[in-house]
């Protein structure tokens, strides 16, 4: 079944905002077998919403809208839909006492902005959203279907999960629609591709393969549209185990998690601890940590240790070695580590010391140098690396490299 | 001048990845005069990629392209683009020499893969891509000009920045378009618009204003299309001024800057250091601190105390406040900010100490409780938050918070 999506709102396009709903709808939807087979995004303009729209409804029998709906004047979407379904917009109690619910304690009355939300077109199921005070609206017309929901995230989800995919389902039969995706580190695309050239010879027709890069990993994607699952499940599984002989160690997951993730878990059911001492990614390791609920079981705090006199004092890193060898040495970021370990009182540990850029860079430790290290009953690893010029990509990758670095340790020493 | 975007891949309508190529375009073709007056994602099939290419050029004179350029299988857009552009491929020996510089240590053999970035359609202009293997190409045709990027953002990135902008400008005459943003805190989207509506009609028509609110923050914008830049910075520079009376208080900022940028300018500026105490936000508040280039002038580190040991121990937090209060409360989270800034010797810290969730949330302090501390030459200064129910939002928020505290307090001391 396919569908299509249209974010509205002109800070989209001039970039004021990143457009994360159409990923997220695209994920939830796709799941349940729906095809995304495009998303726009248009501005608040009444012609630029209704060409979309026609647009849209000529390619597909579904649209989801998000955006617009706010109570301010440069948001149109609901008067624009309105007359585009040849609707009037009539008083609704139950969206107006859902705004009084909602606004009581935080405002002394309600506005008359505020009650123009609870005005809706009398041409749409009105769906009730507990989370915010802009309704969602589902249209019906020739068989398709129009649903337009708040831009706010929060709002958005909580309408998609509890509404809108159960009425969609109801109505529509879908195919299934079964993801695999398998997680290699450390090998540029073309070399990956070249070594699975035969391999994906082997792939049936109805399972299609995507290489999706970032920074230093590629997600290998498997698709299989079905309407039988217990044969794709079976020929993704034998596709995947075939590759183990060609890159089995690059493999680094056969989940599309994220490595904190993935890393959190393994603590988790193992019962051991971490901690961090991060210096050049600055507190970026422990917030991936904590981002995952839960994670106060394993996690237990660390150590941000951006000056050297606090890596010094703070983690008992050598002073002479600093001075002799510089903060991005292994001698530091092993001795981070260890410090780390034992002032927290963890099980294991990951630090990193490096250039992130784009400035501090020298001859011999041009920015992108990061050393990074991880402690555990292992003893101390450590590993320098290059990864480039670009700040954020560097912060990243390091995070990233240095939980991948444990997350491996661990996994040969539990083989 | 109306441009059109178009991002390419099914990784984006899955919602394997977030398409966030297309909000930095928008930023920064808008601030050199282009409308973005669309974006549009599709699949990775030639079908998608031609209507959508017809479409956009039915409406407007410029489309720019992202993705699908990779080497493998599963990437059509070079091959889609010379078929377009009834062009054929051919072998380029400048892009197999920036392939080759690339790749250089990194494999063995430039491999057949590789060999094939090189063939480009000979219909089209081929731009030099110095930071990937991927070409960038612009086509001509009826006077349109359509142009084809790599989706890897650091390579898209670049190309725009040193090619694309400057050929556009070079052919096309631009408005000028001026953006003010002003940012609001604590006040609800419709309190706020009623009470800008005198002040709004006061607007002239040559300028708009937008609403953008996110949780706990509103942005107004207002953006003026002009020829005549003096009179609009000045219609602006009045219209914000009249702001003062009606919400002075809620005003935070005026410009469209996250609050750690402003608040690191601001310490930079004054020449002071600060330091966090995090537990609930995990790291987060140093990470933002740290994504700014230069930071290290005024941030020396920060200490993550996720487990309440640890603020016992490196912070200092009294064992018996602990027991007594909680972890989320007054007298621990107001110790934490002047342990931080004890311990790491700096003139100012924040300390975050609350209930993320989803789970370990009470009567007493339900999912979303915080308690942000910060600690200066002014003592220290506590206040209790309740966000809500998601965590994501409530790290977000709490982070942000507690800088836009630290800011505000600086900003009326400074005065």
């Amino acid at each position: 079944m396919n569908l299509e999506i249209i974010t509205i709102g002109n800070e989209l396009l001039i970039g004021q905002v990143v457009d994360t709903n159409s990923a997220w709808m695209g994920q939830q939807l796709n799941k349940e077998g729906f095809d995304i087979v495009r998303i726009t995004s248009v501005q608040d303009t009444v012609d630029a919403i209704k060409a979309s729209l026609d647009e849209a409804l000529s390619r597909v029998d579904i649209v989801l809208m998000t955006g617009g709906l706010g109570p301010t004047k440069d948001d149109i979407t609901k008067q624009t839909l309105a007359d585009y379904f040849d609707s009037k917009l009539v008083f609704n109690q139950d969206v107006y006492d859902n705004v009084c619910t909602l606004l009581k304690g935080r405002v002394k009355n309600i506005n008359e902005l505020n009650r123009g939300q609870a005005l809706v077109p009398d041409k749409c199921t009105v769906i009730n959203n507990p989370v915010g005070t802009a309704p969602v609206m589902w249209f019906e017309k020739d068989g398709k279907v129009v649903v337009s929901m708040p831009g706010v995230p929060g709002e958005m989800k909580h309408a998609v999960n509890n509404e809108i995919i159960p009425r969609l389902k109801e109505r529509y039969e879908t195919q299934h629609i079964i993801h695999k995706t398998v997680l290699i580190f450390n090998i540029p695309e073309a070399v990956l591709a070249e070594q699975l050239s035969s391999w994906e010879e082997t792939i049936p027709g109805y399972i299609s393969l995507a290489y999706l890069p970032s920074p230093g990993k590629i997600r290998l994607r498997l698709t299989a549209k079905t309407l039988d699952d217990s044969k794709a499940h079976k020929d993704i599984e034998n596709l995947v185990k075939s590759l183990y002989p060609i890159v089995g160690d690059n493999i680094f997951a056969e989940e599309d998690k994220p490595v904190h993730q993935l890393l959190g878990e393994m603590l988790k059911k193992e019962g051991k601890t971490i901690a961090t001492a991060e210096s050049c990614t600055g507190g970026y390791i422990g917030h991936l940590l904590t981002s995952i609920p839960g994670s106060s079981v394993y996690f237990r705090g660390g150590i941000i240790a951006y000056e050297n006199e606090i890596k010094e004092r703070l983690l008992g890193v050598c002073k002479n070695d600093l001075l002799k060898y510089g903060a991005v040495s292994q001698p530091v970021v092993e001795q981070m580590a260890l410090g780390a370990k034992k002032v927290l009182g963890t099980d294991y540990s990951i630090a990193t010391s490096g250039i992130a850029g784009p400035d501090g860079g020298s001859e011999e430790k041009p920015v992108g140098t990061v050393w990074i290290a991880i402690a555990g009953d292992f003893g101390v690893i450590s590993q320098k690396y290059q990864f480039g010029k670009m700040r954020e990509r560097n912060i990243h990758r390091s995070a990233d490299t240095g939980m991948v670095m444990l997350f491996q340790q661990l996994t040969n020493s539990l083989r």
